[in-house]
């Protein structure tokens, strides 16, 4: 397992620093947030440390996603919120907190105005044929 | 698989829709969002139908992780956003728009005011330890 010492959460799956703590496997760690939005609003960590999406194994990222199903139908049985989003940052961009991978399970409330919810704009065929190459491209 | 015929992420799955594919394996499926916020706004998919995260299989949910990632490096690869999130909606209460199990890959860019940027807020220790031991009764 890699461990960064400098990062906070590696700290808190050491035990070094205290969590409220939801569910705990050998790769996974589920926790509250500790400035939730809404009650109920948690994290699901790897235990390894990547920083981000672009550097974690596919198989971290896979145990992650299952413990997230778990912890995602338990925050919704317990809190009823009135919708649920799973929310991951990466980079300075999308105002990413800590650099190691986890993911948000956000309660939601009708009227909350969390997240900004995009309004539908078709776009151009052509250019998203060229935007799919481009990506395919680096697959 | 599980398909619903009325469900238009399953019609893409068939082929009755088109779609700009970017990677395909056999539980996953990733194309362009038709309504993209930025370019290389995407969509990955698991082929068969879950509408969110609470009826999701969690071998479902980890395929998608894995083909997740693939995509994510190379949309940032191909397009050098200032940031990347992973969103996933469930429920109106979250503005989910298909209800089938889909994860947005949302490039971002500096100023975009795409997601708000929750202001961190700490909360009462007490609460926090009364919320989780309410959700960890449900796991």
């Amino acid at each position: 397992m890699v461990a960064d010492p400098e990062c906070v959460f590696c700290k808190i799956v050491a035990g070094q620093i205290p969590s409220f703590k939801l569910y705990e496997d050998n790769e996974t760690l589920a926790f509250l947030d500790i400035n939730p939005v809404h009650d109920g609003h948690s994290l699901v960590i790897s235990k390894s440390h990547y920083p981000d999406v672009f550097a974690i194994e596919p198989e971290a990222f896979a145990a992650v996603a299952r413990s997230t199903v778990k912890v995602a139908r338990a925050v919704n049985s317990a809190m009823a919120p009135d919708g649920l989003n799973l929310v991951q940052a990466n980079g300075p961009g999308a105002a990413q907190s800590v650099p190691h991978f986890h993911i948000h399970i956000l309660p939601r409330r009708h009227g909350d105005q969390l997240l900004v919810n995009w309004k539908l704009k078709p776009a151009d065929m052509a250019r998203l044929g060229e935007i799919a190459e481009r990506i395919r491209a680096k697959l």
